[in-house]
């Protein structure tokens, strides 16, 4: 084989985040690893709320009821992706300055959207960190990271959180 | 959380290599996106062989018959890993000249073989090569990257050959 170089002048790399600690340990890993102080990236925070419920409008009372915890809910929501967001990018500024950080919001089942985002905006690199569940969590709730690991084209890092750091 | 600098000074970076273009495809991937031309790495090529078959010693005529074909077996398997790992050092002379190159050959089942090695040797980062296979294939033949993704400790890097290139 040829050598093939796949360095990229600015590559596009996209890290999920999430409220928990692997995610953020995830992207110091990929800040300090992946991307160099001396090249420029595009570094992607891609966000995945869960699908809001469907609620019946047929049912007056319920309704009424609903809109109202629909709307508490999503504020909830909103206010959950802006601290994820917040922190992260927070990281980026303390760990690498060279890069361009945005936002991607996605919205449904976190690993379907993760592949379908990574696809559209035709990512360099995605970056996950996971959880060490043991095997019947594990079956149980089955894993984010092996389901984009198959199915994503481009490389994939599965950062695992390191608990004595 | 905290921003954490995981940025080791001399990372040990194991790149599982085989005779597929999968394997090389992902060391020059490792090669242009994980190791800086500006630091030191240690790159550990990691070849696992299959176990030799187990022959009975008791059929005297099968036994003389065997050592020959074991002998035979066990050439062409040094030559397939001089083979190997001569065109992987060469593909790292050609991409960078700044890390340490280091060979370690393992014996048995590759995906058992791979964890345990990285794990004995501490190493920083797993990188493999990953075959695109289909629902089917994939079921029969398991997958070496599923199975180190899952259970290594460190971080680990799953690069799939795109074909176009």
């Amino acid at each position: 084989m040829e050598a093939v170089n796949l360095k990229k002048k600015e590559p596009k790399i996209v890290v999920a985040v999430d409220e928990s600690q692997e995610s953020m340990y995830a992207l110091s890993w990929c800040l300090a690893n992946l991307i160099s102080q001396n090249t420029t990236a595009n570094l992607v925070l891609l966000y995945v709320k869960a699908s809001p419920p469907v609620y019946s409008s047929l049912d007056a009372a319920r309704y009424m009821f609903s809109s109202d915890v629909i709307m508490a809910l999503e504020k909830y929501g909103s206010e959950q992706v802006n601290s994820v967001m917040g922190k992260a990018e927070a990281l980026c500024r303390k760990l690498n300055t060279n890069i361009k950080v945005e936002r991607i919001v996605g919205s449904g089942d976190a690993k379907e959207e993760i592949c379908k985002i990574v696809g559209k905006i035709k990512a360099d690199t995605l970056v996950m960190g996971s959880h060490d569940y043991g095997f019947f969590k594990r079956a149980l709730l089955g894993s984010v990271s092996d389901h984009c690991a198959k199915y994503v084209k481009c490389p994939v890092v599965i950062v695992k959180h390191q608990k004595q750091i």
